[in-house]
């Protein structure tokens, strides 16, 4: 049993593909899912479409899954006392063999924790959506205006149809596997 | 003395920055620079101009600095294959107490040569250029459609003028000091 930590931007794209990956390809057992969040509106909302992605496109067939957010409390890391912060704030919570997703968010960001992760024993791991479906997922997310806030638990029917598509069917993920 | 090895994408922004800082408020003694080029034309584009920076506007102050191209073979990091030649092109190339720029590129580049600069005991580095200035330089660079491939040892004077100002005198430059 492993945790899958991931870094998020303003696209929800690459957590749940890292996810399937995990789970049907390589057989891991992911109960656990961490979102590393930043104080950014755009990436707030990448958060809750997250959420609704897990609960109502993953869960049904993986019912055992948690998804939670680890706010970074900071915007982006610009400085280096955003660097001390946002590494003060995974400290301790990526564990040996863990999966750590550096697919989304800023490039500094990615880095620190992919450095905090191999620190740690854990694996690095990302997922590439192709240009064409990475741009017509956000422009389909970009027209949705509000995000409903649902609960981990349970899904209304209609958010599927809406969402559910915005999971990449031709992600790659790779391992960083050094 | 140490080299400076830095990735590359469509913008030069960053390795100057990255230099000044090293050489300027760290007092550190840089003559080789490195950059990390892949085979897009908008990359290569960007290693004429980085050459351009460093030759026009870098050597005046610092006659001793020689810099030379990394050229990785592959467009981006998009397959466990792609990942492995990438890695190969550099393997031995890092040093411990170089300093290795993680700027430009793709994420799965910057985050790729990182692990290998930890694993290598070298330092890494990043230099942030504030959203608006780096778009103002990146608006400049569009507007140039045929840049002039100069000898490393000499910069016709006119150069100096069209160039120089793509250096951003607003950068923040962090070490990931872990």
């Amino acid at each position: 049993m492993a945790k899958l930590i991931a870094t998020l931007g303003t696209s929800p794209g690459g957590v749940v593909e890292t996810f399937n990956f995990l789970v049907k390809e390589m057989n891991e057992e992911i109960t656990d899912i961490y979102i590393i969040t930043t104080e950014d509106k755009s990436v707030k909302k990448a958060w809750e479409v997250v959420k609704i992605l897990f609960t109502c496109c993953v869960k049904q067939e993986f019912p055992q899954i948690q998804i939670a957010e680890i706010p970074s409390g900071i915007r982006d890391i610009e400085s280096p006392e955003d660097l001390r912060r946002f590494m003060e704030t995974l400290s301790g919570k990526i564990e040996k063999n863990d999966f750590v997703d550096i697919t989304g968010g800023r490039k500094g960001m990615s880095v620190a924790v992919a450095l905090m992760a191999r620190e740690a024993e854990a694996k690095i791991i990302t997922s590439i959506i192709p240009q064409s479906e990475y741009k017509e997922i956000n422009e389909r997310l970009s027209k949705i205006s509000n995000i409903p806030q649902i609960n981990e638990t349970n899904c209304p029917e209609t958010l599927k149809e809406d969402y559910c598509n915005m999971i990449s069917k031709n992600a790659k993920t790779i391992l960083f596997d050094l």
